[in-house]
């Protein structure tokens, strides 16, 4: 058994996990961001023995995996920085060590949350990217079957490869970042601006009944046939692919697995970004890369720094 | 010592590469592309042969590297397809082998040429990108030391990550992918336009003295304040510089290694890269990817199909 830990803005989550990366008891406790990393490390060993209360114990764990925001230092287990969190050089991973006399591993928590996904695919794969749209645009790298975070721990930010030249602004420091256009923030602010121009949209309706604009506005208002409502569908999906492209020429992975709470949106999401993706893929001639939709959502940061502990121990 | 063989869609340049990756000597023929892959086999036993008289003959070569273009099956050392050869399946790797009993490698042809230059760094860097500004722009991915192209063989196509959503049309099916902006033919065509608009231009003269535009003609006549020409030369910078930040936004590598003969243009190419990337890049609070000039240029196809065949002997 192992233990995950996914270390969020908002909450701690954690959950005692099968050696298999089957999730078999979770629970939280609120994050309160702006507490020392000693803090935050005692709530994380009190729930890592909630979690294995009454299915073996603390005894019964081989390592715990820490997913954590922002720039980890892997090889040492120290938060390097994470501004939601206000941590700068947390060794994290030593802290809790101090609760429980057994291995502590760090990742970051988009890699964790990819891990868990390729974990839960089940596929021997040597290759694999995750992408999440979120609030963000989020990536995750697997290289011969292991995380690949570059060799300063930050790599994999599909989120922040060019799609548009001069494009919108990004808080990066770049401008025309993938996630300017193919994040959940983006989408919302295309529905906005659609709303705007045609306040007759069945979109108006939907926000006054749900009392605001959300990811699920354009998708769901769509399936009522709004021509407002299909475009923002459309143009965001078409985005989205934009970068998936991109994604498949330079890594041909053997799978990409799009996640996120808008990949629950399933076909309706995923076809169009295939058929976009087959058109217009340099590969003309070879095995063509898989593309998916997620399995783990919510959980996937926990089993992912469970499973990536348990390759640790490896 | 080991044998390298680039093969172009001109030569078949052949060399012998010393264990630490020095090249010892070299021999061509033209490739006369159209031919078999038994006739361009026969030519490259030939040039194995050559290269290697004197210096302890075909005896003292311990493998045969041979980078090709296009698609190749490096496990089967097939040309799977190129193009510009008219090779489809021709398994050249198992052909050479016939003349010599001894290990023949095969890599795609900037693959080769990326792990030559990763050699030639002598860093003891995990992650390495190449970035090959030619007839279009080429890529090479070295990761965990090893070359990587994804799982059918033909990833790290770089020049193909879209730059510019609905931007230039590209053949390979994409719109605004980067070579299309960051090629030396993006920048002859750059160049031609620019000409045309400012007929005065120092650079019509240039064109008149050479015969015909090239990728120096607005390089050379920036270099005499031509405003022309100066902003032909900056502009094109600035896309190269631009791809360059997805790069490392993706891999976060030790090392981005520019290539190909406009990389020749030295500090005049690679300060305003540098200088561009340091403000875009995602990465404020790590260690940060340095970015380097090649070094070996035309012979890095040579030496690192050759130390590819090494490093798959280990």
């Amino acid at each position: 058994m192992y233990v995950g830990i996914d270390l969020g803005g908002t909450n701690i989550a954690v959950g005692a996990v099968s050696d298999e990366g089957k999730l078999l008891k979770k629970a939280s406790l609120p994050t309160l961001a702006g507490r020392s990393y000693k803090e935050i490390a005692a709530d994380m060993a009190d729930l890592c023995r909630q979690v294995t209360d009454g299915i073996g114990g603390i005894e019964a764990v081989k390592a715990i995996g820490i997913g954590s925001p922002g720039a980890v230092d892997s090889e040492n287990g120290v938060v390097v920085f994470a501004g939601n969190l206000s941590l700068n050089n947390a060794p994290l991973a030593d802290e809790v060590k101090k609760y429980f006399n057994i291995p502590v591993h760090m990742e970051n928590d988009a890699n964790a949350a990819a891990y868990g996904e390729y974990i839960a695919c089940n596929v021997d794969a040597d290759s694999f990217v995750f992408v999440t749209l979120g609030t963000g645009v989020g990536g995750g790298i697997i290289i011969n079957k292991k995380i690949y975070s570059g060799f300063n721990g930050i790599g994999a930010e599909i989120g922040h490869m060019t799609l548009e030249m001069n494009g919108k602004e990004c808080n990066c420091g770049n401008r025309g970042c993938y996630e300017k256009y193919a994040s959940v923030t983006a989408l919302i602010e295309q529905t906005k601006q659609a709303i705007e121009k045609n306040p007759a949209s069945v979109m108006s309706d939907w926000v006054q009944e749900n009392g605001h604009v959300s990811g699920r506005t354009a998708f769901e208002c769509a399936l009522n046939g709004d021509s407002a409502a299909v475009e923002v569908r459309d143009t965001y999906i078409r985005y989205v692919a934009e970068g998936i492209v991109s994604v498949v020429n330079i890594f041909q992975p053997e799978l990409v697995v799009i996640g996120g709470g808008i990949s629950k949106e399933g076909d309706i999401l995923l076809n169009p970004i295939k058929e976009f993706v087959a058109k217009r893929e340099f590969n003309k001639h070879m095995k063509k890369t898989d593309i998916q939709i997620a399995r783990l959502f919510n959980d996937a940061g926990i089993i992912g720094a469970a499973m990536a502990a348990k390759a640790n121990l490896e």
